[in-house]
């Protein structure tokens, strides 16, 4: 069955991030078959979806989350504390798999309804994340969290790296969801079990790995005391630093750490909102990608950057890269979106495969109504897209050739059953907070 | 005619900021009779509206704008001189009455349509802005530019003055649309011009007086090098600084400023993204409200900020105090919620009317729809709010007791008038920009 999308803004995100008036799309199956302007192909038999003008790009990628986090959206904001006060209680209390399943399915929601396609996710009973993940038709890396802080799911590292297996089993070979092994962060989980992981990634190279690195002022004053190291060295010490990890935040980078990470072919998942609501700084992300690295456009997990829809992200990542460059010429719009898409897509390390609308590519498509009045005039679509957009503007959604959002109706999830079960799941968190309080 | 709004989650703004669960209120006219929770006063003939538990907070207050570069948004992003390269020139060449009606409607369109129902404004053919507004059924402190610079519609400062007489003839004792006058500026402005402004104010004291002050590093060496002063030095010697001067900007303001502000009691419109996309620099605003100093959330022009939605603007607003304190507890939702309500409407000078809702003043109200899945779940509604409300989530706006928007329609304005009417006159713009970089 062959899919032409004709009358598009088309912007197919290939390296010179063309704007394509009047372009059109050709779909067979799962794959985009061709591309261009103008009058599309007559082809016998195909269905013709007329855009109006609007904005067609690829489908957006979010590379640093902790999507069943949605459940504690909002809970305990403005407290210093609030990751040994509330966070780190609160999931030994509460996560399940009962809870990772209610998470994730209204964080999924979210993102198929805002145009993000592909994720990587990094929590706990992660086998159930990619369930969620395949049932809803998204794309995703799916990282079990190894850690020695006796976290929800493993109470040894034995037990993790079960969890780890389970996970590769099930899920190496699909088409859409990728296994991945996520060691926390050089503070919380010991260097030998680091090391461990490193070699257990030695036996399974095509499980990505993704760790927090650089996010926090404690963590380089831990790294300091306990290894007289930073942290990027300490991960490189610990044998981790190879191609293709994902490292999320990279806050505290120095020009010595980005060279060492351009080196090792490391990506970088960036975490605006999440790393300036918690007033911790703002990434070198001009430095980081000058040297070469890959940075996408991350979310962090809902209670810290409160949603998975990165139009929420992209006005922080130009303005705070130009407040640190006190210029209006950092991180321009169309960089903005060649983050948001293809160099989202090598940071998990997909490019071959998604990130932009290419013949060849998978169909991971956003269709985005430009009607709404606050969107127009305009001039320059990436500006657009990185300053007016809100999700809300995204109308239709496709991955790999299968529609998950029509006409604003996600295709793929009950709306009443994943809010139903969410709702439920999440009706004692508040009171447990409010008892913590009164208990402190 | 009595109008009982019930069921909601009600956020009055007053100064305790409470949330009243199962609020009701009672709308008589023009004006808010009563308040409370639980069940609401039998009233026979009462036309009863049930919010199902939705969120109804005070109509939203933007106290700085220059609606009708809403047809110059998106316009030469990333430049770092686009001020003299294309803003000046562009409205010199393009800003005329039509003009600024067009793209007043388009704003007023986009602020009605996401709750803010009151606006300060300062910009040309002010007279025309007063009755857009007016037509529209919005509130607007409407501010005739008076500067030196040849700008669109004054040769002279004459011609300044007469312009602003005729605003004041025609909107002096309104309701809703409120004469004002707007020196631009002190690098842009001579002193004895606004001097000249200070001596029309003072036979004037019903008319507000709005400025920019302390935004740019030019202003600040433009101020030394001709006045050996800071730029709220230069104000205060031409006279201005004076109780209700709503000065825009303020960046560059140090504890001696702050303190020369406060004790003239002005008000203080900040910025955030505009601010932020210029590379500028995050405004002190913890500090200058710790000095006593009223403090609104604006969204300067389109063509700076891009937009006219405060939801857009919440999150940097406390980002940026998060960051500039290194800590996540500057700025919490509650007072960013409050700045955007009872706050801007003291910078507004209408806190006796508006900005809360309490028995005696104007019925201004927003109704929140939080069934979309990314408000959910609620622990604190100041949160959802800041971090994940959307313009879109905006269901009905009232202004003095009449609906502007039902169900997301805007009754006060045709959209494919306003529409029409923006994309015509805006149709030239992009050629000019192009030809402007040709020629340079």
């Amino acid at each position: 069955m062959t899919l032409l999308l004709t009358n598009a803004l088309l912007l197919p995100c290939t390296p010179d991030m063309p704007v394509i008036e009047n372009g059109w799309v050709q779909v067979d199956g799962e794959t985009i078959t061709a591309t261009g302007s103008g009058a599309p192909p007559a082809i016998p038999g195909a269905e013709t979806i007329d855009l109006s003008g609007d904005i067609l790009m690829p489908g957006m990628v979010n590379p640093h989350c902790h999507i069943a986090m949605t459940l504690f959206r909002g809970l305990g904001e403005d407290v210093d504390d609030r990751l040994y006060r509330y966070v780190l209680p609160m999931e030994r209390k509460f996560v399940t798999p009962e809870m990772v399943r209610a998470g994730t399915a209204l964080g999924v929601y979210e993102m198929i309804s805002s145009g993000v396609t592909a994720v990587a996710d990094m929590y706990y009973f992660e086998t159930e994340v990619g369930r969620v993940i395949d049932q809803a038709g998204m794309r995703g890396v799916v990282g079990q969290t190894i850690a020695d802080f006796n976290p929800p799911d493993h109470k040894t590292i034995d037990e993790g790296f079960a969890l780890t297996e389970e996970l590769v089993a099930e899920f190496r070979g699909h088409s859409r969801v990728t296994p991945s092994i996520a060691p926390h962060a050089p503070y919380s989980t010991d260097i030998a079990v680091m090391n461990r992981v490193a070699r257990w990634a030695d036996d399974n190279p095509d499980v990505p790995l993704q760790i927090h690195l650089a996010e926090m002022d404690s963590e380089m004053e831990w790294c300091a005391k306990n290894h007289g190291l930073r942290p990027v060295e300490v991960v490189e010490k610990a044998g981790l630093l190879r191609k293709g990890l994902i490292c999320a935040h990279c806050l505290h980078v120095n020009e010595s750490d980005i060279e060492k990470m351009a080196h090792a072919r490391v990506c970088v998942a960036h975490n605006a909102r999440s790393n300036a609501k918690a007033g911790r700084g703002i990434a070198p992300v001009e430095a980081m990608r000058r040297a070469g690295l890959p940075v996408g456009i991350g979310t962090d997990g809902p209670m810290s950057g409160n949603g998975l829809d990165l139009f929420a992200q992209f006005g922080p990542v130009t303005m705070f890269q130009k407040l640190l460059g006190h210029s209006r010429k950092p991180m321009p719009v169309v960089e903005v979106i060649r983050m948001a898409t293809i160099e989202g897509a090598t940071v998990l390390g997909m490019d071959d495969r998604i990130g932009s609308i290419e013949p060849g590519k998978q169909a991971d498509l956003v269709h985005i109504d430009l009607s709404a009045p606050r969107l127009q005039p305009i001039y320059d679509p990436y500006a657009t897209l990185v300053y007016s957009t809100l999700a809300d503007d995204v109308r239709d959604v496709m991955v790999a050739g299968k529609w998950l959002m029509r006409d604003r109706e996600v295709l793929t999830l009950e709306r009443k059953k994943v809010m139903r079960d969410a709702l439920q799941v999440a009706s004692a968190f508040k009171a447990e907070m409010k008892r913590i309080d009164a208990a402190t």
